[in-house]
């Protein structure tokens, strides 16, 4: 019933090779290899891929979920462990990882474009490939030139996967309360004890080894999150060839009953004195931690707009194929019995929702994605230094906005099937439970506002910040035409409120640290909706000119009205969150606790 | 692992006492018998049985669910048949229903209290009573006196069960499309044949007997809607004496799996030259049935905010025993190893919107209500015009705001509590899989918007809103003190924006219906908001008023702060919904079907 996914592979293009005009970076490390026949083949294949074997096991993988033997081993869903093979061999996993270790080289755009494809298709599939590249990024930042060897080829080609490892019963945000330990031993190694939740890929029987990132506190360590560190704990310890040796004393301890994410093992980890070896420093793990985390966060923050997109494609197949009552302008398919419900406006702004958040929410994450890859490859010291500021200031946006939307959206595509999409049998609803965990792994969405406001607004002097405003001062200044200066108007606005929320912040959560929490999460909502006017400004702009010059593929025309709809429909929000940031914490906190 | 439900006793007499004080109205049948110590023991003892004897059962139906055999028959889950014996026996199902049939005749408003009780503890459950209540009100408003003699009794009583069947496959909202059928029989009798689905409550194992409603077509009766009756069809005819005879010829056919309330047995149910009898008039059946579902509709949206109180309570509990991390403005859990994480601005938000949204709510629910029972009982016929065309304008908002910002407020509960809340472990989860229905049944949130602008508005010559915005306009006269002032003029506010839209409708619409269907969610949204400041503002008045008096029950100042986070915070969506109404329906129309 549920219908298939198509990947928007045009929508993609038009955002690789129009807006963002990638071809441009051609000089730069990678993207040499990334002419626009090049992008194309591999969205085309990645299409091909993700519809036809990630999507068709996604219903699959919420029914049968995961189980776990009393030994503590995992079993995938029915056709998992077969897609896993055929996207590591297919080099899926490898697309933008380091030539170095077997990597392909191709931009971080690139590959964040098929990772979309693979999260809307299959999101619980997805994070398999997903935890272990974030893995494979940590050790590439912290590990010795040995662990590089030893575990990147093989991660990177996901031939073994990876998992991160942070959370314990007692301590999830706060992880200075963790009290995972590790013992040196002679030989340099450490044994590592103690208990891990909610391990997403912990345990499975896809990869021929899984290497576990762990937080531990070596003994003696500092308390709190200057006596952590991180650790490498393969399941199988790897022998002089590097092949997978001795099983390590760790094992999966049980299978979390989740709402969603079904096909994904989330797991107690148990650790009994097992075999581990330090990443980068002593005490110093959770800094490299954040390294996995923060492409973890971004991953998240795809994986929002990407459900979205697949609940947007099922509920408008739903609305053009469901017959039910008739146009209030008159009827709509005279011969039938009834109107299909798209003809609805109440229907209709459901689906433009839907529609106008994804094609935004999609330029914004490439478009981040692109700072990523100038961070990493330009010659260019300030282009560098703009880009990692955006890097830092942009993350807790992604991750939370185009969740907390993105989830929005899917609550909208389940409502556009009516009773239909509270049923099972519609995938709806699998949808809904799925995309619930995006607002919450990888750091709930108000503690990425509290990283916006306490950490990313005032760092370097405000720098990234300043050279946001500077970007959009820039791009309003350059005004439109007939037909985009609205668009232009509305990131002016925006902005505007913006700076207002930000000034506000500035001079009033520094007497009062609880105005900042007070007012995080309106203004990451405000900043986002402003990233979102950004973006669809740029696409308007973008399909003007390409109408101007007299291109008639009717993807620009479409990409104006639904950028109109964003205008009149979306925009008005900007005022809302910027009366709510200027509340301030006096009536949040009023309340005494036990008045509640 | 889930925090115990506990009654809000005292909020509700809050509301009944103090807000809407019934007391002046015990010249009222039924209001009588409903002096404040009568009101308090019901409540006292309605609190027992639900928190007692319903909460406990509520994570037991959503792990077992219902399960049919071959047969058809179809078994509750373990406690559910006992429970439904108590309820009935102690005679909650017959609180507010006509004594003459065996009901105790008290006010509605008392009635919708306990159900609220009922509703927050379980759900699932609560819909096995609620739905033979409202086949009742339909037998009771257009069934003959045999009719009602036969069936209100056991049905009042619960000693019967009831139901209403309209959905079939290919038709829902749009009833127009039904094609069951009603054969005339040479006894009087009809029988009726097809298949309904979605009939929540549809078959079990808990009473002796079910009635249903069914809505059929008698062969020959016009197409559409002008061609449905409405008809009683018993699971067992009663026999002379009126007990449970001859099994007629219908059964479950299947049940829905459903992504919530799986205590609740949602069935295909399969017609099969069934033997029924006329409700009302021939073709004159959808009349009867909307009786049926306005009540319905109410019930609704007392589970909106219902579930959402059981989410609040969940959430509030989880934030006072969980620690991590500290306050922002220093520690406030000195000795502990970390703060509750109640201390935290953002997670206090997601509980004071909780908050604020279930005490407006409750108190919008109760006030709309005893509309109800104006209109049934008062022997004024001017209040009693007045409380019936607010019944009918209000209906449709207390069903869709209440359900819409009910389920929010519960992803927020469940978001309080961070991963454990994406686990099944801690029944947050189920509290959101639950509540998504109330958005859906009974006439989808966008139907219910639709019938507020296209029918509700213009009826009787605008009468309704003309006569919400002139006991608004009067309040708002009143004024307040220096403490409540600022609520008064929050609905002023929010009165003048909804007065706003409601002329842009009016000037808009008659060119173009699109606009009215294109504005109607979030003009039902600002109508829903202003009714719940106006609530606020009725709440704020009457706290501040027992406080000069002397008072110092700390209620009374809780509400005023409560109130105060509410204008902050939730008053600020007026404008964005009022510019949401205004964009009209052009953007949302422009794009042509086959560009999406």
């Amino acid at each position: 019933m549920t219908a298939s996914y198509r990947a928007p592979v045009r929508d993609q293009r038009f955002v690789l090779h129009d807006v963002l005009d990638i071809a441009q970076y051609s000089s730069l490390p990678g993207f040499a290899d990334a002419d626009a026949d090049t992008v194309d083949a591999i969205l085309e294949e990645g299409a091909k891929f993700t519809e036809g074997v990630l999507a068709p096991l996604n219903k699959v993988g919420d029914v049968e979920g995961c189980t776990r033997d009393a030994d503590g081993n995992v079993k995938t869903p029915t056709g998992f462990k077969d897609a896993f093979k055929q996207m590591a061999e297919s080099g899926w996993t490898a697309l933008s990882s380091d030539p170095e270790y077997g990597g392909q080289g191709l931009p971080h755009v690139l590959n964040l474009a098929v990772n979309e494809m693979v999260s809307s298709a299959n999101m619980a599939f997805g994070m398999y490939p997903g935890l272990t590249l974030g893995a494979a990024a940590a050790l590439a930042a912290a590990g010795t030139d040995e662990q590089k060897q030893l575990y990147l080829p093989k991660m990177i080609s996901c031939q073994w996967g990876g998992t991160m490892n942070l959370t314990e019963p007692h301590c999830g945000t706060d992880l200075g309360l963790l009290r995972t330990k590790a013992v040196p031993q002679a030989d340099g190694s450490y044994k590592i004890t103690g208990q891990k939740i909610w391990i997403s890929s912990g345990e499975h029987d896809m990869a021929e080894n899984i290497i576990h990132l762990v937080l531990a506190r070596i003994e003696g360590a500092p308390d709190g999150v200057k006596g952590i560190s991180l650790f490498v704990v393969p399941k199988f310890i790897p022998d002089e060839n590097g092949d997978p040796g001795e099983r390590n004393t760790l094992k999966c301890g049980g299978l979390e009953e989740k709402m969603g994410i079904h096909g994904n093992a989330t797991c107690v980890m148990d650790y009994d004195e097992a075999t581990g070896w330090l990443v980068g420093e002593e005490n110093k793990g959770l800094k490299v931690m954040f390294i996995m985390m923060n492409e973890a966060r971004l991953g998240v923050g795809l994986q929002g707009y990407a459900i979205a997109e697949a609940a947007y494609q099922q509920s408008l197949a739903f609305a053009k194929d469901r017959l039910q009552g008739r146009s209030l302008t008159g009827p709509k398919n005279q011969d039938g019995p009834a109107d299909p419900i798209i003809v609805h406006p109440d229907v209709r702004r459901m689906l433009m929702d839907q529609k106008c958040f994804v094609e935004g929410a999609r330029c914004f994450a490439l478009w981040t994605a692109l700072q990523g890859d100038l961070e990493e490859k330009s010659d260019d010291p300030a282009v560098r230094e703009k880009a990692g500021d955006y890097m830092a200031l942009l993350t807790p946006i992604v991750k939370s906005y185009l969740t907390g939307k993105g989830y929005d959206m899917v609550s909208n595509g389940l409502q556009v099937h009516g009773g239909s999409g509270f049923t099972e049998e519609w995938g709806a609803s699998q949808l809904l439970r799925d995309a619930r965990i995006t607002m919450i792994y990888e750091g709930t969405n108000g503690i990425q506002a509290l990283d916006l406001v306490g950490r990313k607004l005032a760092m370097n002097g405000m720098r990234p910040i300043t050279s946001f405003f500077a970007e959009i001062d820039a791009f309003v200044a350059e005004g439109g035409n007939d037909e985009t200066q609205a668009f232009v108007d509305a990131v002016a606005g925006c902005k505007g409120k913006l700076k207002q929320a930000t000034d506000w912040l500035m001079n009033n959560a520094l007497n009062n640290f609880d105005h900042a929490g007070a007012g995080s999460h309106d203004y990451l909502n405000l900043f986002g909706l402003t990233c979102l006017a950004y973006m669809w400004a740029r696409m308007a702009k973008t399909a003007s000119a390409k109408i101007a010059a007299g291109d008639t593929d009717p993807i620009y025309a479409a990409k104006l009205k639904t950028g109109r709809y964003f205008l009149d429909r979306w925009v008005p929000e900007a005022a809302m969150h910027l009366a709510k940031v200027e509340a301030g914490a006096d009536s949040m906190m009023a309340l005494e606790e036990e008045a509640f």
